[in-house]
């Protein structure tokens, strides 16, 4: 197969917060452009619901994974905060540890499917699982 | 905290099949009831949707995971394979150890929440992580 088996954790902490790949991906983008604005840009998300997701991540936590403070006139600059870039690192660690210890398990998987299975993305009517 | 922390798998099987909470939940479901109908009303979804979903990883597999037969005139009854049964509790084997293996992330997740983080389904603008 051309891409390889794979898995994604989300996590439920608590009642408070779901983390997932779509969250993690937020927060990553926001910590590489320094701006909300372009990491939603990049994820094709409003600006709005980008906005919202970091709101309601700043709520659960003890201290804010994301800080904004006034740039240009037209932009204010955001930057993920220490607790930020260790709640990111705690995710990616576990996504790690469990695609080592499930990879047994996904071979196996795999080799139930058809060599010549038609690739998910021309097959699969969702996208969520 | 009234909810425990926990995590989903979703699974991306080579590069034909993604398997998460919500095709196992339609397979139990198919398993439980005996009728592709009856599973998709549950899940509050279309018949449709769900024979798309059946038969996507039906073609996908190297067996059929569901295997449907006439039933009386209004129905065809739906029973989860051999096959069908092995995924499902690989699936929730892999679920478990991935529970196991990473509880104590989770908890120091959860130990960064503010104490009186508002339940998630009243601040979450998204659900899907």
């Amino acid at each position: 197969m051309a891409i390889p088996s794979q898995l994604t954790l989300r996590l439920e902490i608590g009642d408070a917060v779901r983390l997932g790949p779509g969250k993690v991906r937020l927060l990553e983008l926001i910590e590489a452009n320094g701006s909300i604005t372009a990491a939603a840009r990049e994820m094709g998300m409003s600006y709005r619901h980008a906005w919202l997701l970091v709101d309601s991540l700043n709520g659960a936590f003890r201290e804010p994974l994301v800080e904004t403070r006034a740039g240009g006139k037209a932009d204010r600059r955001a930057a993920v905060t220490s607790l930020g870039r260790d709640v990111l690192a705690r995710f990616r660690a576990m996504q790690a540890l469990a695609q080592a210890a499930l990879a047994e398990d996904l071979a196996v998987l795999e080799a139930q499917l058809r060599p010549d299975a038609a690739p998910r993305h021309m097959r699969d009517p969702e996208h969520s699982g």
